[in-house]
C-alpha cells in the first residue's frame, strides 16, 4: 500500500526543485488537461472543466446579483471594424487569427477570431441605443478568444482560453468608473471567499493600461514561487470607444451626446492562479468553493460486511447536505485512492472501516494540512461542513503568510536587488515619481515591473526609487507571469 | 391605452400573410438577436441568451444524471487531422472557415474553424484510452461552432452557432447504439417536457446521414406553417473513427481492438423551432419551463396608494415559490405593458390593482389563449404554478393538434401532390422501397423529401410510393427548415 502510494507521489518533480515542471507535472497528472496537436491549444478535460464550470456559476450569480445580463457576440470581427478605435487596433492586430478563407473561397474583408470583443459590442450599442432610457446596458458573455501567443503554457497561456467579458455602456463617466471599480471589487472578493486567495487591488502604469482604456484596474496575486499573477482586470473607456464608433444618444435635454463604457474579464487563467497558489507536492489542493469534489469517501477493508452498506449511505447522507461528494468503491488499495485524490486536491477525505463503524465513528482527514479527526457519525454532515471552512480558511491563511513573507519594502534600486537575490522573488513595496523612463529603469536593473499602484498605498520613502524625484504613488513591483 | 397596444401589435407581419417575415419580426421584437455587419452571425440578446440558458441548465442536468461529463476541446482543427476520415472531410470542408494566418505569419498548416469536432475528440480519445478499463467515456461540450452557410436566417441557419456535442467512446457496438438511442430518447424527452413541442423520432436514410456515420437518427418537428424542423440528432460511427484515427483499447483477453463511438447534438436552432411552434400574431409564445420570466406583475393604476407596495409583495411571494417573476412598475401604460409581454412571450400576466386589492386577488391572464382568471391571493403560488402548468399542456395539445391535422397518409405521388397542395405543407406519412432512386424521385415531382423512417411504423400500404415495389419502410416526409 505504501509502495503504490510513494510511487504515485514521486510521479510529481518537487515544486523546490523545478517549478515549472511542477505545475505542468499537476495539470497533466490531476488530469486538468490534455495537450493537442495545435500549440497552444488544450483539451480541458472533466476535471478541469468541471472547476471552471464552478467558477462560472459563482461568478455568473454574484454578476446576475448586480444586475447584469449575458449575451453572446459572434465569433469574428471584420478588420474593417477592428480598425475603428486606433490603440485598440495597434494593441492587438500582431496577435490575431485571420480568417481568410470561407468554404472555398477568399474572404472580401478578412475576419478576425475575436482576442476580445470591444469593437463587436460597439457595433450593437450604435445598434440599439438612442435615448437616455436605454442606458446603461451592463452585458457580459462567457465565450472563448484567441490571441496568437508566441511561447504558451497551459491555463496560464494558451492560444484559444475561456473567459467572461463584461461590457457596460452608462449616460455618465462617474457611472461608468463605478463599475469598473464595483466590477474589480467583485473579482476581489471572488478571490478571496472562492478561491482562497488574497489580491492587491490597484491600477495600471499608463505603459501597462488595456489597448484602448483611459484607465486599467486589476487584481494581483502572489504565487507559490513569489512571482506575480494578473488574476483579473476592470477597464474604464471614458468616450473614447463611443465616439470612435458613433455610439450616441439622446439626453434629456435633448443633446446628442455620447455614452462612457467599461469592460472586465477573467479567464481559465485562475485555474492556473489556484494550482500555484494552494498546490503542493502531492498535487493539487482546491478550495472547497470550486473543488468538484469537495469530500470523497474511502472505504477501508471494503470487502468486509457491511462496510460498502455504511459508505454509501454516508454518501447520500452528505449528498442531501449539498456537499459534492464521491464514494470511490473502486478496486485499487485505500493507499493508492489517498495518493490519487491528493493528487487531485479533494479538500476532505472521509475514512470509514469496520472499526470505524464499530465505534460509530469515521476518520476525516483535510487535504491541507494531513491533519487527521475521529469525528462521530452522528455529527458527519456538520463535521464535514465545518473541516470545509477550515479547509477554505487554512489556504487563505497560508496563501497571505506566503505572500507577507515575500512582500518587500524598498527604498532604492540596490535594495531591490539585494532583497530579491536574498530572499527569492516577490512584490516590491516602493516609491515611483509617474515617469514611464524610471518604471522602465527599475524593471531593467532589477527584473521587477510594475505590476500596479495599489488602492491601499503606504509611505515607504518620499522619493522615487530610481531618480529619487519626489514620489507620487507606492507602486507593487513584480516578475509576472 | 387601446391606441398603443394596438400599434404595437401591428408592427409584427401577420404569420398568414407572410410566415418568413413574421418570424424575423419576432426575433428583432422580441429583442432575441440583433444583426450584425458580419454576414450570417448574430448578437444574442440578453432576452434570447436567457431563453439559451435555460435549454442549456435543463439538458445539463440530464446529461449530467445519466453520467456525461463536460469538457471542452479546441475551436481549432488542423486541415491534416480533419483529413483523416474520408466522409467526414468530404462532407464538411465546403463549408468551412479557414484561418491562414497567426499574427502576422502565414501557417503552415492551416486550421479550420471546428464545424464539429469528431476528430479532436479522436485525437484526444487516441492520447487517453488504452485499456478496457478507460472505456466508455461519456463526454459533452456546449461550444461555438462555424458552418459558412450560403443562406442564412437567424437561429435556424447560422454561419456560427451555439449548441452542444455529446461525443462518447465505448467497448462495444452495443453499448454504443444503446448510447445512440439513449440520447435521442432523452432529446425527444426534453422537447415535449420542456419545450411542448412533439417530435418525430426515427431513423435517417441513408444519404441524409451524418458525413462519416453507420447511422444517424434524428427528432423531426412541425412547424406553424407546416415545414419539417429536425431539432437533434444522434449518431452511431461504429469503429470506423476510431480506425482512422488509430483509437486502440486492450480489451480483458489482452487482445488490441478499436472501440466504437456516438456524437449528438442540439443547437440555438431549437430557439427557432420555439418560436415557429408556440408563436401567434401577438408575438413569441415562450414554454414555461425555458421562459426567462415566467409571470409578470403589471400594476393597474400604481400611482393610487398601496398598490406598487402590493404589487412588490406578490412579487417576492412568487419568487420564494421559485417562480421567474417580474414586476413592470415602469412608467408605461398597462395597455402598453400587456403588448410588450405578449410580444416576449411571458406565460403568466399577473394583474393588481386597487379593487383587486380591496377583494384580496388578483387577476390571471395567461398569454397562449388570453383566458383570465380572478383568483383569491390567499392561493397565489398555487394558482401560479397550475397556470404555468396549464400554458404547457396547453402548448403541446395544441402543437399536437396542428400536427395530426397537418399529417397525410399517401399511396402514391398523385396523392401526395393533392394532399399538399389542397392541404397546404405538413408530414406525409408514405412507404417506401429503400432505394435512393425513389427517394429522390419523391422529392423532385413532390417536392417532399425523406425526414426520417419513424421508430414507430405503421403499414401505409405494402408498396413503395414510388416504383410501387415492395415497400421496406414507411418514411415521414417533409419540407425541411
Amino acid at each position: 500500500m505504501m509502495a503504490k502510494e510513494k510511487k504515485k507521489v514521486e510521479a510529481i518533480t518537487s515544486m523546490d526543485e523545478d517549478f515549472a515542471k511542477w505545475y505542468t507535472d499537476i495539470v497533466k497528472k490531476a488530469e486538468l488537461i490534455e495537450y493537442t496537436s495545435i500549440k497552444g491549444c488544450m483539451v480541458i478535460r472533466p476535471y478541469g472543466y468541471a472547476i471552471w464550470e464552478n467558477i462560472q456559476k459563482i461568478l455568473d450569480g454574484m454578476f446576475k446579483a448586480t444586475g447584469h445580463e449575458n449575451v453572446c457576440m459572434p465569433l469574428f470581427i471584420p478588420e474593417s471594424l477592428l480598425q475603428k478605435e486606433k490603440d485598440h487596433v495597434e494593441g492587438f492586430a500582431p496577435e490575431v487569427a485571420w480568417v481568410t478563407m470561407g468554404g472555398n473561397e477568399p474572404l472580401e474583408d478578412r475576419l478576425c477570431v475575436r482576442p476580445t470583443s470591444e469593437t463587436l459590442f460597439c457595433e450593437h450599442y450604435a445598434n440599439i441605443i438612442h435615448s437616455y432610457r436605454d442606458l446603461p446596458k451592463l452585458y457580459n458573455q462567457w465565450v472563448n478568444v484567441v490571441r496568437w501567443e508566441k511561447t504558451t503554457r497551459p491555463f496560464l497561456r494558451s492560444r484559444e482560453f475561456l473567459w467572461q467579458e463584461g461590457h457596460t455602456i452608462h449616460a455618465t463617466a462617474e457611472e461608468a468608473v463605478e463599475e469598473t471599480e464595483h466590477m474589480l471589487n467583485i473579482y476581489a472578493d471572488f478571490c478571496e471567499n472562492a478561491l482562497a486567495m488574497p489580491v492587491v487591488k490597484g491600477k495600471k502604469t499608463e505603459s501597462d493600461k488595456f489597448a484602448g482604456a483611459v484607465s486599467t484596474y486589476a487584481i494581483e496575486a502572489l504565487m507559490h514561487d513569489g512571482k506575480a499573477l494578473q488574476a483579473g482586470t476592470s477597464h474604464y473607456f471614458g468616450d473614447g470607444f463611443a465616439k470612435a464608433f458613433g455610439i450616441e444618444y439622446t439626453d434629456k435635454e435633448n443633446k446628442k451626446v455620447n455614452p462612457y463604457q467599461t469592460s472586465w474579464g477573467v479567464t481559465t487563467r485562475l485555474i492556473g492562479a489556484i494550482i500555484m497558489t494552494h498546490g503542493d507536492n502531492n498535487g493539487l489542493v482546491l478550495p472547497p468553493a470550486i473543488a468538484p469534489i469537495q469530500a470523497v469517501i474511502i472505504p477501508i477493508a471494503q470487502h468486509k460486511e457491511g462496510v460498502l452498506d455504511k459508505a454509501g449511505e454516508l454518501k447520500e447522507r452528505l449528498l442531501k447536505s449539498d456537499i459534492r461528494v464521491k464514494l470511490d468503491d473502486g478496486e485499487n488499495s485505500p493507499g493508492w485512492k489517498f495518493a490519487e485524490y491528493e493528487m487531485k486536491g479533494v479538500p476532505v477525505r472521509v475514512e470509514i472501516g469496520p472499526k470505524d463503524i464499530e465505534n460509530n465513528q469515521c476518520v476525516i482527514v483535510t487535504r491541507h494540512n494531513g491533519e487527521k479527526t475521529v469525528v462521530s457519525l452522528d455529527n458527519l454532515e456538520t463535521a464535514v461542513s465545518e473541516k470545509l471552512k477550515e479547509v477554505h480558511d487554512g489556504l487563505y491563511a497560508k496563501a497571505l503568510e506566503n505572500r507577507e513573507k515575500r512582500t518587500y519594502s524598498c527604498k532604492n534600486i540596490e535594495e531591490i536587488i539585494n532583497v530579491l537575490s536574498e530572499k527569492g522573488d516577490g512584490f516590491v513595496k516602493a516609491m515611483w515619481c509617474g515617469e514611464e523612463a524610471c518604471e522602465d529603469e527599475v524593471k531593467e536593473k532589477t527584473g521587477v515591473g510594475s505590476r500596479c499602484i495599489p488602492f491601499e498605498q503606504e509611505n515607504i520613502s518620499d522619493a522615487c526609487v530610481c531618480c529619487g524625484k519626489p514620489a507620487k504613488y507606492m507602486v507593487c513591483w513584480g516578475k509576472a507571469y
